[in-house]
């Protein structure tokens, strides 16, 4: 077998994904143009002025949450199909300025946007509490019909998916639409989200920064309003980083709650330690919990046999918090900004009644860090650095930057290494405990990083997430 | 440091425990001397025959289960005291025909007892949802004070229980009594409870067979009434083989639901793979229930960070079921006595309306059972068996019979080889999944065991569980 020229690979996957994008929604080139990784402007402002969107494509897309939309399009105030046009054009817009997504299919989606517009009519009520939404994917989410590169050369030539992944069986049942699918690193292991076959997703708040990672494309898609409510991938902060780098809502679930099967993984199907989750990314903290309640009500242990049979249990209102507030760990000094913008929180949560206990003593993040690589290290075979070298595609700089390639000869982990990692990692959840149980502690504030959304492949190590 | 001579040990440790059995509460040589483990007797009726209790102590541990017992210690018509006295006595005759018990400390008991009736009395309402009832430990839960061998010759000279484990925490802080802590097998992995320590558990129903374990000390017990509400531990049988050895009902829940954390383990607390459980053993299913509703309404999640904060969720009470049955795997035959018990069941089953569907495609439970050995095999230091060679004492035969010394320069299991068994595993999971929601069912009924109890030593492998 040859192997053929990946970048003669990469040119093909690209001409297919412009493909995708209607000739009649492109960007003049007076906006493509300005666009670039080093450029330090802020494109947030292009889908409103552009002149692709209507007025009530702008009105849409810019004045309402996902819940806002969905109760509007149940009570036929709009139709699927609008919103869902809407969406579509407001997310080819991001993409022209921030390489956001990966595969597009806009047509899928306004066929079934007008399907369920006729159900609406027909049934005489939505099809389920998502009905009409267009929600966004990560890349490594399957759906029948669709690739999943997730950013691997070698994964180009792979065929379009044969099944959907169990959440978004669910996400369908639901009544969502989908519509486009959302860029991330290589290996999905940093905080920059570049790859060879997508290229680099750029912040729109100021191109020059990073987006985040691993979940990079939803941030940007997101902050850009091309999707009110998107669905990323969280292992050491692939959520996180990307929701505070761009300026949106992220929620990391804790881990099997979500249904996490039947994605294309980097990794070994059997991979244990640390695991990862799917959550949600968003523009209002009460979409979050639209996007939870509504996959945790449609019994998701029904679809996935990795997600926990635990319903959605509402947990008691109170109006004041017991709030722990976490400036800084000293092992990982923060910026002054983070530093300021957690005291300004505390002084506001204060002010509201609340009560807040500053701690001070808890357990080391950079051993947390440190220990956290320890298991993102765990497969001696380097799985997810293996699907690089097949195609002869280069490492990109933020993997370069934070991962070696294994020294000839080193000697593999073991088995009772495992065991002395997760020795290691309960003593971390007990002192945790600990903390959440002598304090009487509702929540914990704490950065969610030590900087700021910092120029392109400079964010490294994420101790915060 | 001289090794000291592990009978020389084991001699002194007998001692102390005979010691916790008062004089007064002494079988008279007529009963003792029936007892062995080749009798062909059973001594269910000694505890209401031998005379040592009285009339009302044999109403209160004939007549009544726990959840029976609790009302009536909270309506005052019983008072803790009486009822404790009543357990500790006769618990100390199970003990004497079927050797279940470890540790015995029925002074503390009834001091416990007294105090939580001069609190009924003070407070005018019960302590917790347990008030006054006894409860009994297998021997690897600690508490404060007391030992935790686990049938170890070489833990013999370790100090008392420093702490208690979170889970006898909840059970003190629901106003449980506890008395006893009960035997088990040498490593804890064998169906046949017995170690060189406190020797082996005899099944009441009938001395010569097995009691079942790796919780037969909790069987025996249970089914001899000397305790109504007992817990076990179980991983690949070790609640439900001496349930059904015994004829009493054990319940083992899904993993991380009741707190397991704290105990005195036979492997590395770093292990990994199919991990263990905690649950009940009982005389009444009500009781499962009530153990396992009182254990989650106390926020386990507040006691240990190994448990799921998830709270107690009924679920919806339907009139009739569908019900999955499995008579036998063709891997494993299961004998006549079974096939007929089951064929009973389903039958009364379907005359009392539910539908049942009878399983006849399912995963091979010899796979499963050769994937489970695996994984108990996980650890290379052989840990569970490291502790046996550190005095010198033997194997017991059950442990010859079912493990083997790993010989001189085998080959370590490696992390791959994880991956690769966990892979599998979930493997396992998606087929049963597919099997629960293709059918609809509700539940599955299967056998417990491909034999009934049988003469000691002879149970070894347990396909069904």
């Amino acid at each position: 077998m040859v192997r053929e020229d990946w970048r003669a690979l990469v040119a093909a996957k690209r001409a297919q994904v412009a493909k995708g994008l209607p000739q009649e929604w492109r960007l003049p080139s007076s906006i493509l143009d300005t666009v670039s990784a080093t450029a330090d402007i802020s494109v947030l402002d292009v889908p409103a002025k552009c002149g692709l969107l209507t007025e009530k494509e702008i009105a849409i897309t810019e004045n309402h949450d996902a819940t806002d939309l969905i109760a509007k399009m149940a009570a036929k105030e709009l139709s699927a199909f609008e919103v869902t046009q809407a969406f579509c054009k407001r997310a080819a817009i991001a993409h022209q300025v921030t390489n956001c997504l990966t595969e597009m299919f806009f047509d899928k989606a306004l066929e079934r946007a007008k399907y369920l517009d006729e159900y609406l009519a027909k049934e005489g009520k939505p099809m389920g509490p998502l009905h009409g939404m267009p929600i966004s994917l990560k890349d490594s989410f399957n759906l029948k019909g669709e690739y999943s590169t997730i950013g691997y050369v070698s994964f180009i030539n792979r065929p379009a998916a044969d099944s959907n992944s169990p959440l978004v069986d669910i996400l369908l049942d639901s009544g969502a639409v989908l519509y486009v699918k959302t860029n991330l690193p290589q290996t999905l292991m940093t905080a920059d989200s570049e790859n060879n076959v997508f290229g680099r997703v750029l912040n729109p708040n100021k191109l020059k920064l990073t987006a985040g990672g691993s979940s990079g494309g939803e941030g940007a898609l997101v902050a850009m309003r091309g999707s009110l409510l998107g669905v990323g991938t969280d292992i050491g902060g692939s959520i996180r980083i990307p929701a505070f780098c761009c300026g949106t809502f992220g929620f990391k679930p804790s881990v099997d709650r979500v249904p996490f099967g039947g994605q294309t993984n980097p990794v070994l199907d059997g991979w244990t330690g640390i695991m990862p989750v799917a959550g949600p990314l968003a523009q209002s903290p009460r979409d979050l919990r639209l996007f939870l309640e509504t996959v945790i009500n449609s019994k998701p242990w029904n679809y996935d046999y990795t997600a926990l049979a635990m319903p959605w249990h509402p947990v008691e209102e109170k109006t004041t918090l017991t709030i722990g507030v976490i400036f800084e760990c000293p092992t990982w000094p923060v910026q002054p900004t983070i530093l300021r913008a957690l005291k300004t929180a505390t002084d506001k949560l204060k002010q509201a009644g609340h009560t807040v206990i500053i701690l001070e003593k808890f357990p080391s993040f950079a051993a947390a860090t440190e220990l956290s690589w320890s298991f993102f290290d765990i497969d001696n075979k380097g799985t997810g650095f293996k699907h690089i070298e097949a195609s002869g595609e280069p490492w990109v700089t933020s993997v370069k930057d934070m991962y070696t390639p294994p020294p000839e000869g080193r000697k593999d982990r073991s088995l009772g290494d495992l065991f002395d990692m997760n020795e290691e990692r309960l003593q971390f959840r007990k002192d945790w405990m600990k903390i959440f149980v002598e304090n009487k502690l509702d929540v914990i504030v704490a950065p969610g990083s030590h900087k700021t959304a910092v120029p392109h492949d400079t964010f490294r190590m994420p101790p915060y997430t």
